[in-house]
């Protein structure tokens, strides 16, 4: 049971006025919709405030619980759904009944790659806005910037208890560290999988990670003993404003296979034991599980696929771990005041093709692009009693619309920051009203810095080589030609015209609300136990900076 | 209510004496597999023999009715599934609901384009064998051999009543014709589709049909008349044995899209007519109907569909004509003896991609290719009560096998001739008991007279140049690798060796067993209102000939 906050609650029914008095500064794109639909927005506006209000009440003033899944690097398609399970020779059961109980966003489009998904998320911003990008394997001494205010920043403002759990993939600097960016308690591994399940021993005997391995041929003319990275810091945990502690790694010790596989099994045990711990305050809490699987770069000694392919057979353990983790959602007594959010951060990761058992599908692309099968990922949101089951939207979701509605739901849109752009859409009418009352129409599509496409309605342009017209700019129907493989232009002698409009619309607002920097610091600060190897890495990664 | 045809019942409880005579001949990878499960294959059929007369029983000792229902040219996953629709902007809600009803076979191998794969499952064997490949749209003189024993023929044996509705595309010559091949009735186009719906006006104008029209352009050193297809018989109609009348179509007359459409409207209402007659009929029935559409090469007036496409629009009307023809089965109160095949012929025709609103998808490939694009189709099987409702089943299925467990389920198998290589396979086992079942799992894939590619569980090898080893074919797993993009040696190098097996097992069967000729005549012939434009044109075609 939980006590109803009351601060939140007063939020909630005086919210409307404050954001009437500073409205949330929106793309171009969105401001030229409100043109259009503005007055019938605001009047289903009070509707919606007052169901929540509603929604609310029944639940003994208990705003809901907020439970994140991010899988990594999927394509749309390939979870969740009985036929790709066939063709693909997986079984993920436990998903598959999850997409049943909630709606399926049928166009979530996300960011090409992991951090700027998670960014975006995160944020409610493009990353391209802090100067976000991919944030590389080794060290950096960049990452999400402190001035960000994250979502779990403005949930805790209304009394939310927040908890990250597996990948994060914002930076190796203090300042974006989770547990520095609005979560309560954080476990997380500073970089990502390429350390983590390439960087082994293992991944270079299974042909997969090739040279790196230091000990895996003769280095009689080496100098440079840093352009292989080492040392890197694996796990660590910390809580909220306190310093981290790297767990489950010993200074010398050579991080392999069997230590990326025990390291998931904690995530997933630590997940469970936080939505235990969480459920049973009385606070609402806000966890997110990240895992890192199904990436892995190494077959199973017992593989449970049919597949048997070392991405596809781990996304077959997840569904299990996805399942068990659903499970213990209902042994908490939350599950009716919790929403669940699962979707994929991107597309497949198709530099393994072949042999990892994921394939590029039903749209074209993956991981780095931004073709459909880049940023299309599956995305199911269940919350029971309020969202109907087993339902379906055609409607354009952005990964970034998630912060904005959550904001909403929570009650916490007047922390969102009124003082730049905020490229998430409230889509409360989407998930309460259904299918056709998605308040989106556009996503603008970049591949780090880049803008690369421009998706409006179901047509789709590439952006033209530069100096080059519109009419020159290969433009596609996605629903005619989802692989994107067949530019007519016949679109483009139209659509060339109104894409650029759309992108002049968007340079407008990017010139009065420019971009932020990155997060820059030094590397590992705040880590207490830092080995030996780390702190030398560092020193060589800083020296040659000064 | 139907009475119980004393013969058929006969047949049913002494059919498994007369198998054991003279059994069946299969080809030569069918009987290393009976090598293998023979003995367990012998047992569990003396309890389907038992589950089938149990069933029989339940229906008054009525036969199951069978209603076959094929799509043209819809690759794998383009009906029956919401997420698809999703993708390609179109609803199919008649179809994705029938799929729940039943068992969707998830691995149908159908042969690769329109003429072989229905004359495979006519004939229960790969088309090769009668020397049949693709019935090319203008005169041929050339089809169905009549020394076929088709799967009417030997349901008509056991008493069924047999019809047929639309598509045809066995040939133009008398024996091919439908009334000769074992149906009571049938209304059938001569040709196919791109005379139906690309040789118009309004196909040339819609840049679909180039060149063809003679009005198209100046013609002033026309010398052959008849290198444009011209005066080509259109739809007719008949009875068992008799002679076909072309209907609505008069000497002079052109054909138009107009026409085509009133065509598929009329096939439409002839499927709905001929259902309610065949099941106030005493006798069990077989009702084939073989649509026209989704072909289509002209955009809709009205467009039905978000995608518009002129096949995709095409195809949701469709769902909704298939929708009233199962509904018009329930009025009839034959629904649940009635067993419904709702599948694709082929994949889709990849040459219209982009304006057509079908793509490759999931599959690569489509029409007329050994790629899964081309020879995986969806396929649906209901018989309420009997196969599991919404199950799936991921064992290997041929079109052939229709054949001989439609046969087996009618207790026609006596029936099926043992003169020659029968390649379907019995599948009342998977149908039966489900998942797990099947009794195939493999395929020989052709393209023409050509063999392409053999399946093998999750393996499927690409024939390599003449001459070149095994260890040098493309060998994919298509689990891992669903779109055959990424051929690796690591396959090939065991695999090549058992393909190899498996082709010589093939071989030696055709060897023992050769190929019989297609059958051959005077085209048009057996109809009686031939139009005088149709006399020329066969005339001329003849002329040649003689």
């Amino acid at each position: 049971m939980k006590l109803i906050p009351i601060l939140s609650s007063l939020i909630l029914t005086t919210g409307a006025a404050f954001a009437q008095q500073s409205p949330i500064i929106h793309d171009g794109e969105f401001n030229y919709l409100r043109v259009q639909f503005g007055d019938a927005w605001d009047a289903q506006d009070a509707e919606i405030d007052a169901k929540l209000a509603e929604i609310r009440e029944a639940k003994g003033g208990n705003p809901p619980n907020f439970l994140y899944i991010l899988i990594d690097d999927i394509s749309f398609g390939q979870m969740g759904d009985r036929k790709m399970n066939y063709v693909m020779g997986i079984e993920t059961p436990s998903i598959n009944q999850f997409a049943t109980e909630g709606l399926s966003l049928m166009r979530m489009y996300t960011e090409p790659s992991c951090t700027p998904t998670r960014t975006a998320m995160l944020t409610g911003r493009h990353p391209v806005r802090a100067g976000v990008s991919e944030v590389k394997v080794a060290l950096v001494g960049e990452g999400l910037p402190a001035s960000e205010v994250t979502l779990p920043e403005i949930l805790k403002e209304v009394g939310y208890n927040t908890v990250h759990v597996g990948k994060w993939h914002q930076g190796d600097i203090e300042q974006a560290y989770p547990h520095n960016q609005g979560f309560d308690w954080a476990a997380f591994p500073l970089h990502q999988q390429v350390q983590l399940s390439l960087m082994t021993p293992e991944a270079m005997r299974a042909n997969n990670m090739l040279g790196y391995v230091p000990e895996g041929q003769n280095n009689q003319f080496l100098l440079d003993e840093r352009f292989k990275p080492y040392g890197l810091v694996t796990g660590v945990e910390a809580e909220a404003g306190g310093t981290a502690l790297e767990v489950d790694m010993f200074p010398g010790e050579i991080w392999t296979q069997a230590k990326y596989e025990e390291m998931n099994e904690r995530y997933q045990r630590q997940a469970l034991e936080q939505l235990e711990r969480a459920a049973a305050e009385d606070e609402p809490f806000f966890l997110q599980y990240w895992p890192l699987y199904p990436l892995n770069f190494v077959y199973a000694d017992e593989p449970l696929s049919r597949n048997g392919g070392f991405h596809a057979d781990k996304l077959q353990l997840l569904d299990g771990w996805i399942g068990d983790l659903l499970t213990k959602l209902e042994e908490t007594g939350e599950a009716d005041n919790t929403i669940v959010v699962l979707m994929a951060d991107n597309g497949l990761m198709y530099h393994y093709e072949g042999t990892s058992g994921l394939n590029q599908l039903i749209y074209r692309g993956g991981k780095t692009q931004h073709l459909e099968g880049g940023v299309r990922t599956d995305a199911f949101i269940r919350w029971p009693g309020v969202i109907e089951a087993d339902s379906a939207a055609g409607d354009i979701f952005h990964v970034s619309d998630i912060y904005t509605t959550m904001a909403r739901i929570a009650g916490a849109t007047d922390h969102i920051p009124r003082d730049r752009i905020i490229d998430g859409i409230d889509q409360t009418a989407l998930l309460l009203n259904g299918e056709g009352h998605g308040r989106r129409d556009y996503v603008y599509v970049y591949e780090g810095p880049v803008l690369r496409s421009v998706v409006k309605q179901e047509f789709k342009m590439h952006l033209p080589a530069p100096g080059q017209p519109g009419a020159a700019a290969p433009t596609f129907n996605i629903y005619r030609d989802p692989r994107e493989l067949h530019p007519l232009v016949g679109y483009s002698l139209w659509a060339g015209a109104s894409f650029q409009d759309m992108i002049k619309r968007h340079q407008k607002m990017i010139a009065k609300h420019p971009h932020s920097e990155i997060g820059r610091g030094i590397p590992y600060e705040g880590i207490d136990n830092l080995r030996p190897e780390s702190e030398l890495t560092r020193d060589v990664f800083m020296g040659w900076q000064n």
